[in-house]
């Protein structure tokens, strides 16, 4: 596959639709001029396009496989790993005091856009060890720090989240792993996780996982729950790894998709284990890691997106068939008109999908490097969004790429196939998209709509501004902003949960959709009606941004028509 | 899997929302009465659910192989195709003068239906064998007549259709294949064909080959295109399968799914072969074969989805986590808001999606045996809707099945991945949506919109008759259709024919949900609005109808945004 990094999106996104300037304003982020930023993102494009972009292909036809014990990864991801550790690319937005950049996630997204495009189960491993590296930072003790976060940094360790158990999968609560004190300050850590992403590799010195368990004296539900960090092997007095922990990989699940990335069943028994965060307090701690793994696999789904779309408009302009209508024209399907329709709502979608996780990034930056209660109120609004509908227009778009290719698109050597296969798993992973929807219409609710109003009064004052300028584009996304703001209220004034929970993937959707125009529009704004950016937003305009319309009026229809319906109802 | 029968929708669609009677009223079906229909399909729906739902799984795990020449078939399905054979449901709409039942269209629908679920891959031989029949009962001389059909019902033969080339997809007027005649009535065909399913297999004592190829006066395009029938083994004096002919499976694709159906690229070096219909007029006998090929992969999508819908509604029913919201309810997933949704969903576009299929099916019933040209129009008209409607819901419920699951979708071992990853290819093959829907915008409205609008006038005039009865349900389908009828005149007023391709696959979509309206009434109508069809049909009406409207506003937005956009404004 040849992959080209969406550079010049990134161009047009960092200087007008969400502006770095203002973080690079701050004196957290000083460092993160223009000129860094184009510096940083040309030399992970670098890495992406020339190397990872090679092992693609490498993880779906040889699959990490576990034998005698031990995982056995795919060719070339050891090198892919060493090559993403040493360039920096997994601490970049860790602390510098622990061998981190300290850089923005606006610029940690755009590169993790980039390395999920080149090959996706490959960066799952350093996105599982920035999750950690990050509630390491926020919850550990400064010994726990100071010995782990450097090798997660550089690569020579990598991390891992251990939540889920057969029974406890959404709910969280229901895990019935345990913890007990050793009477020297670690713990006894015992039970079994699933579905456990690079639960093992071959490539790096060790292997920490932060591990959620219960302690004897701790209450049932998610208020019992403690957080440990179980290496896989023991650090001896110097730091280096030592003796074997009491953990093993049971098996590897045969999966449908993300081949290169071993998803092990994980047994501990009795390993040692050293709590990260307070006891009983392990959800919290767990959260921050959850909440940056979100817009990750958001960034994820996205940056499939963005390789799909590369690959069938690659093919499309390489394939002749029948008599196209453009005079002039290519003479390749590209130019038959549903082709063209299908290419352009590729590109559409994961503009929006980009710009969403962009803008979430931004609001996790600003709050950090500020501490003003909106931008974090902000970040914790788009997250849901940015998982959510990165991940939908990861599917989306893989599929409608399998479908550019016709009958090659079925057969896996073009790699279309993969796509579809590969990114399926990432609307599930990190809270399915339906818990997403389901913290956007609960908890993201919370302040009344306030953070919602907030960023709808933002949406509507630019499209204000460009009602003289650029009617046609600033209208229709004023007048949805409109619905989805009275849609908001409508839920809002709703105070039985469940009748929002029944609209809530719609609303999610609805909401996207919104914000899909918003962004459109200001890249018209940036580069004017007449160019690229401009036709695409009025693509995007005309024909999609309708869809916000139906998907809002779904999400106010409630919960009676749906339980009326019967589990006897739905068989056939 | 266990693999339910859809009886009961068979029951309420046959007597009401697109009844039998009129069918069995006629000269031609006298003996398709309801009770002979409910026997054929109990007998059917015992042979799907006892036997061919068993090879499922191993036709996924174990492949057909080519091995040194020879195909070898997934375990069982050898013994799946004979029982298929033997029960007469190959022939079931054969004539009965060469061994066929002589059933309406309307009951091999439902048949391909439940075999289409139980095992996709499987299905898809018979299948094949369907429409070479149909074609060679159209098309053929007596002689090929007499000695191919018998064994084509039976099932001691199977047929395949070869149009693909590597140059020549959906441009079938590529095709380089060539045909010289042998000066003793038969033909020497030369050339490869690509895609062919079921291209062989070792079960079968032939393997008969429809193949298009070109004359040496045959003109370049479509209209220099002949039809000849090419036997694996050539017949000798008797009929009994003779010497092998001059072809050979050269390789078997490496599919995403559908890995028990092998995908050949065969190669034709002289083969013998007999022209079926007249010379240069090939693409009328095969296109013969399409229509019901047709029909018969959006009938595939549908069982697909049925098959999803039943999987994910058992693995909900079963699966507890978290505390569910409905007082004395399951106390499973099902009961959670969003998981049933994602269920009502799957079920109520399965039942349009089938009656889209048996609308289609009793056209053609009611052409064939009255000769009305309305009808034919009528199955002309749906034929497009019913494939790309059937296979987009297969595809879409087999997704949401996937979720459903959570993360044990993403594992193999649940089968939801399967019906994902099978059900894909249907989309594309027999013409992709895409060909559907630029048919039903291009050659579909070629009479004005007579068809469409006498369609329409039913929906219309069944809606007002339930005004009063069930107003709520009734005037939205109302409303529905004439957003329909106003697009339908939109189009045809738009003479460019590109403008309309530009919206052909939403409009297709669009005309879909009307239709969905339509019949989610009907059977509201038959059972009361307090029924289980009742409350589905609410469901739809007030959920998934609406998304007509921003489908006809898409279909209606024309070419010029869409090509406005370069392929370099595509590319990132």
């Amino acid at each position: 596959m040849a992959y080209s990094a969406p550079l010049s999106d990134y161009d047009v996104i960092f200087r007008h639709v969400v502006p770095l300037a203002p973080v690079a304003a701050t004196e957290t982020f000083a460092e993160a001029s223009e000129d860094m930023a184009q510096a940083v993102l040309a030399e992970a494009a670098r890495l992406c396009e020339d190397k990872l972009s090679q092992y693609q292909r490498n993880g779906d036809l040889h699959p990490a496989v576990l034998e005698n014990g031990v995982v056995r990864t795919s060719p070339g991801f050891a090198e892919g790993h060493k090559a993403i550790g040493e360039g920096g690319w997994i601490g970049m937005s860790a602390s510098p005091e622990h061998g981190g950049m300290g850089l923005p996630m606006m610029l940690t997204t755009a590169v993790n856009d980039m390395m999920s495009g080149a090959c996706l189960s490959l960066q799952l491993a350093p996105l599982m060890s920035q999750g950690q590296i990050e509630a390491l930072e926020n919850h550990a003790s400064d010994a726990l720090k100071d010995l782990y976060i450097p090798k997660l940094i550089s690569g020579e360790w990598t991390g891992t989240m251990n939540l889920t158990e057969p029974q406890a999968g959404s709910d969280v609560g229901a895990l019935r792993s345990k913890a007990e004190p050793d009477g020297d300050g670690t713990y006894a850590v015992s039970g079994q996780k699933i579905f456990i992403s690079w639960g093992d590799n071959d490539f790096a010195e060790n292997v920490c996982h932060l591990v959620l368990a219960r302690l004897p004296d701790g209450k049932p539900g998610t208020k019992g729950i403690s957080l440990f960090l179980v290496p896989k092997f023991i650090p001896d007095d110097n730091g280096a790894p030592g003796k074997p922990n009491s953990l093993r990989v049971v098996s590897l699940e045969h999966k449908m998709g993300l081949h290169g990335s071993p998803t092990a069943v994980m047994e501990y028994d009795g390993a040692t284990g050293w709590l990260v965060g307070e006891a009983h307090d392990g959800m919290r701690a767990m959260f921050t890691m959850m909440n940056n793994a979100r817009l990750g696999v958001g960034v994820q789904g996205l940056g499939q997106a963005e390789a799909a779309t590369q690959t069938a408009l690659a093919y499309a302009l390489d394939r002749k068939q029948g008599r196209t209508p453009v005079a002039g024209g290519t003479g390749t399907i590209v130019d038959h008109a549903d082709v063209r329709r299908m290419l352009a709502e590729m590109r559409a979608d994961t503009f929006v999908a980009r710009a969403i996780a962009v803008a979430c990034a931004q609001a996790i930056d600003m709050g950090q490097a500020t501490g003003d209660p909106a931008w974090t109120a902000r970040a914790a609004l788009l997250t849901p969004i940015a998982k959510a509908f990165g991940t939908q227009t990861g599917m989306r778009v893989a599929e409608t790429g399998v479908q550019v290719h016709g009958g090659m698109g079925f057969i896996e050597e073009t790699g279309a196939a993969q796509f579809y296969r590969d990114v399926r798993v990432t609307a599930i992973y990190e809270g399915t998209n339906g818990i997403q929807a389901m913290d956007l219409v609960g908890r993201k609710m919370m302040d009344g709509g306030e953070a919602m109003n907030a960023l709808l009064d933002e949406v509507e004052a630019h499209a204000e501004g460009l009602r003289a300028t650029l009617p046609d584009l600033a209208e229709p996304v004023w007048q949805a902003s409109e619905t989805l703001r009275e849609t908001v209220e409508a839920l809002i004034g709703t105070s039985d949960l469940n009748e929002r929970f029944a609209g809530a993937v719609p609303f999610l959707m609805g909401f996207a959709r919104v914000l899909g125009g918003h962004f459109h529009l200001k890249a018209a704004e940036a580069d004017g009606a007449d160019s690229a950016r401009g036709r695409l937003a009025r693509f995007y305009i005309e024909r999609l941004l309708p869809e916000h319309a139906s998907l809002l009026e779904q999400s106010r229809a409630g919960a009676a028509a749906l339980y009326a319906l019967s589990p006897e109802d739905l068989a056939s």
